[in-house]
C-alpha cells in the first residue's frame, strides 16, 4: 500500500553547487483536491529524514510523520487545501539520491552523486508544482531542514508562493548545529563498513549510522523533557534490544536504542551524509548578499515564523532573527515562540501547541 | 620535569561496587605548605580527564589545567593554603586504573579492573590526606566530575572536611548527560580497534575516542559562545590537521579537531569508559536514602555551590537543587549562578568570574 506518486525533474537537472542529474524523479504524496483556479496548493517540505508520507490517506492508511497536523479538519485542513509533500532529492524514499541508480552507467550513484544543496530540494518542490500545473502555491511550509528549504524556495522563486510557514528553522546553520552534525557524519564515515560509500545493501555502516542517529535523537529533544520523562529510571529490557559494553543502565538508553532501531534499517547512510552536509552549507544570505535582500523580491504576502524555546539545535533566537529579516524585507510577518519542552522535535509531538497558530494563519 | 608524588592506597583497597585493588597508588601534586596544626589543606578533585597537575610549580613549571586559579595570590592562594590535587583512580596519569598493571598477574587490568564509582575517587582523596597526616581538610573542592566526587566525599567521611566548594556539578547525572556520555562510550566500544579492551598501546581505538571527545567538546561549551567566536567562518587549514570525508567546511570543525588531537594521544580509552560510566552511575541519594540525609552527618561548616547559566550538561537548576539540599541539611550554604557564556567548561576559561566567589569563600 503506497500513496506515492512520482514527478520527473527536467533533464538535465542542474544542481545548485555544480553537476547535473539525468532522468531524476521526485516522490510525492498529495491530500485534498486542487481547486479549479489551482490556487489552494500547500507545498510541504520535510525535515532531514522523513518520507513524503506526512499523513494517512485512502491510498495509504498508515500514519504519516505529521499525522495529527494534516487531514480533514486538522490545522492543515485537507478539506480546504491541496497539500503536496515531497521526498527531498538526496533522500532514499523514492526521490533520486545517492542510493539511486545513475542511468549513465547503471551503477548506484553513491559518492558520485553531485554535492547536494537545500536549493536543489526547493527547486524539486518547484518542479513538482509545475508538473501539477500550479503556477503559484498558496503556502510553502516546512519544519527544521524543511523550514530552511522553504525560505530557500521563496528566495529562488519570487512570486511562486503567496505565503510561507517556517517552523524551527534558521537562515543558516549555527556552529553548534554544524559541530553536532559533523560528529554524526564522522561516526558514519569512520565505520569501516562504510567503505568510502561503497557498502553493499546488506551490510551498511549500521554502527556509525546508529551513533549518528542517537546523537541526533539526543539533541532533538530537551534535557528538561527527559528529566521529567525518564529521570534515572532503570534500563528497560525489551526483547531484542541491544546493549553494548559500557552502555548506561538507564531508561534513556533504552529510549535512544528503540528510536534508532527502525531508522538504521530504513535510512541509507550516504543519503544521510549528503542531506546532513547540505544543512551545514545552507546560508540564505548567499542569495543576493543578505537575508533581507534574499527575501525582498519574494512577492510574499505573509509569513509565519514559529520556534520553540527549548530548541537547542535551532535556538529560538534564530527564528526571531529570521522573522525580523522577513519584516525588514517588507513582508507582513507573525512570529510565534512556543513554550514546548520537547525541544527541536516539538512540532512532531506537541501538536496541540502548533495547531492554533498554523490553523489561524492558514485560515486568515 | 614532574612534580608528581605517589601515595599507596590501603591494600586491599575495596571498591565501592565490589572487587578490590592490591598495591594501588594515587598520583598527586601539592602547592604551598602544610601549617603546623595541619589545618590548611585544600583537597582538589579534577574533572573527568585532567591529571593532578592543576598548576605550575618550581618542580614542574608547565601550566596546569587550572593555572590562573591556583597559586600565590590567586583565588586559591598557595601562600595560605596547602593544596593537594589527585589524579583519580581509574584515570591514566599515574594513579592505578584500567591501563595499569595488575600485580596479581603482571598483565594490564583493562576490563578486569573492577567497576569504578565516584565514591572510590573520593576515598582515594581521603587516603591521600591520611598519608599526609591530615585529619581534617579545610576544604574539599572540585569542578564537574570533581564536584560530584567532593559531595560524595562529605557523604562518606563525616567531619573529614570543614568546607566544600562544588563547581558545575550535580547530586546525580541527568538523563541528558547520561545519553550524551552513553553515545561517547558507544563510539569507543564500536571502534573495531577497541578489541573488547584488548588493544595494543600503539594501536588504540583512536577513531572512537576522537568521536567521543569531539562530542564532549561540543557539549562542554555553549551555542552562544560559538556563534560569537566562530560564526560561519571557514575551516582553518593548519599543518597536519585531518579532514574526513563529509567534514564541515567551517572553523568550528577545525576547533573540534584541534581540541581532540592532543587528548586522543594521551588518554587511555578504557580509562575513559570507566570514568564516564562512573559519572552516569553516581547518585548521592544512594547514601542514606536522600541527598539531604546523605549530607546531614557531614559536619560541614560551610558550602559554596557554583554553576553557570549556559551549562547544557549540568544545568544551573542542578546546582540550585544541590544548594537547597545543603541548606536543608543544616549547612550554611552560598549559591552562585554565574552568567558565563562558555557553558560547562566556564570554570576553565572564565576564571575572572569564578575568582571572586571562590576567593571570598576561602578567605572568610
Amino acid at each position: 500500500v503506497n500513496a506515492r506518486r512520482f514527478a520527473r525533474l527536467p533533464d538535465p537537472f542542474r544542481m545548485w553547487r555544480g553537476g547535473e542529474l539525468h532522468g531524476a524523479q521526485i516522490a510525492y504524496e498529495t491530500w485534498g483536491e486542487l481547486d479549479s483556479r489551482r490556487s489552494n496548493a500547500v507545498l510541504l517540505f520535510t525535515g532531514l529524514s522523513p518520507p513524503a508520507h506526512a499523513a494517512s490517506s485512502a491510498a495509504d492508511p498508515s500514519p504519516g510523520w505529521w499525522e495529527n497536523m494534516l487531514g480533514a479538519g486538522r490545522a492543515i485542513d485537507t478539506a480546504r487545501w491541496f497539500v503536496i509533500c515531497i521526498n527531498s532529492p538526496g533522500s532514499c524514499f523514492g526521490s533520486t539520491g545517492p542510493a539511486s541508480v545513475n542511468p549513465a552507467d547503471g551503477q548506484l550513484y553513491r559518492l558520485r552523486f553531485p554535492e547536494l544543496a537545500l536549493e536543489d530540494i526547493a527547486r524539486a518542490g518547484y518542479e513538482v508544482l509545475r508538473t501539477l500545473g500550479i503556477e503559484r502555491a498558496d503556502t510553502v511550509m516546512g519544519p527544521s531542514l524543511g523550514a530552511m528549504v522553504a525560505v530557500s524556495f521563496v528566495a529562488q522563486f519570487p512570486r511562486a508562493t503567496r505565503r510561507i510557514v517556517a517552523i524551527s528553522g534558521s537562515a543558516a546553520a549555527s556552529p553548534f548545529a554544524i559541530a553536532l552534525r559533523s560528529i554524526q557524519r564522522e561516526a558514519i564515515v569512520c565505520d569501516p563498513a562504510w567503505r568510502n560509500g561503497e557498502y553493499d545493501a546488506d551490510s551498511p555502516p549500521i554502527t556509525g549510522l546508529r551513533i549518528a542517529r542517537k546523537l541526533g535523537t539526543a539533541t532533538y529533544r530537551s534535557a528538561i523533557e527527559w528529566r521529567e520523562r525518564f529521570g534515572r529510571r532503570a534500563f528497560l529490557e525489551t526483547p531484542g534490544i541491544r546493549k553494548v559494553p559500557f552502555a548506561s543502565d538507564y531508561a534513556i538508553q533504552s529510549y535512544l536504542e528503540a528510536q534508532t532501531r527502525r531508522f538504521v534499517s530504513v535510512f541509507d547512510a550516504n543519503c544521510y551524509l549528503y542531506l546532513s552536509r547540505a544543512m551545514d552549507l545552507f546560508d540564505l544570505a548567499q542569495h543576493r548578499g543578505s537575508v533581507r535582500a534574499a527575501l525582498e523580491p519574494s512577492g510574499l504576502e505573509r509569513a509565519l515564523i514559529i520556534g520553540v524555546e527549548s530548541d537547542m539545535l535551532f535556538p529560538i533566537l534564530e527564528q526571531r532573527a529570521l522573522a525580523d529579516d522577513f519584516e525588514a524585507a517588507g513582508i507582513s510577518t507573525a512570529f510565534v515562540a512556543l513554550p514546548s519542552i520537547q525541544g527541536h522535535d516539538s512540532f512532531l509531538v506537541d501538536v496541540a501547541r502548533f495547531d492554533p497558530p498554523i490553523r489561524s494563519f492558514l485560515t486568515a
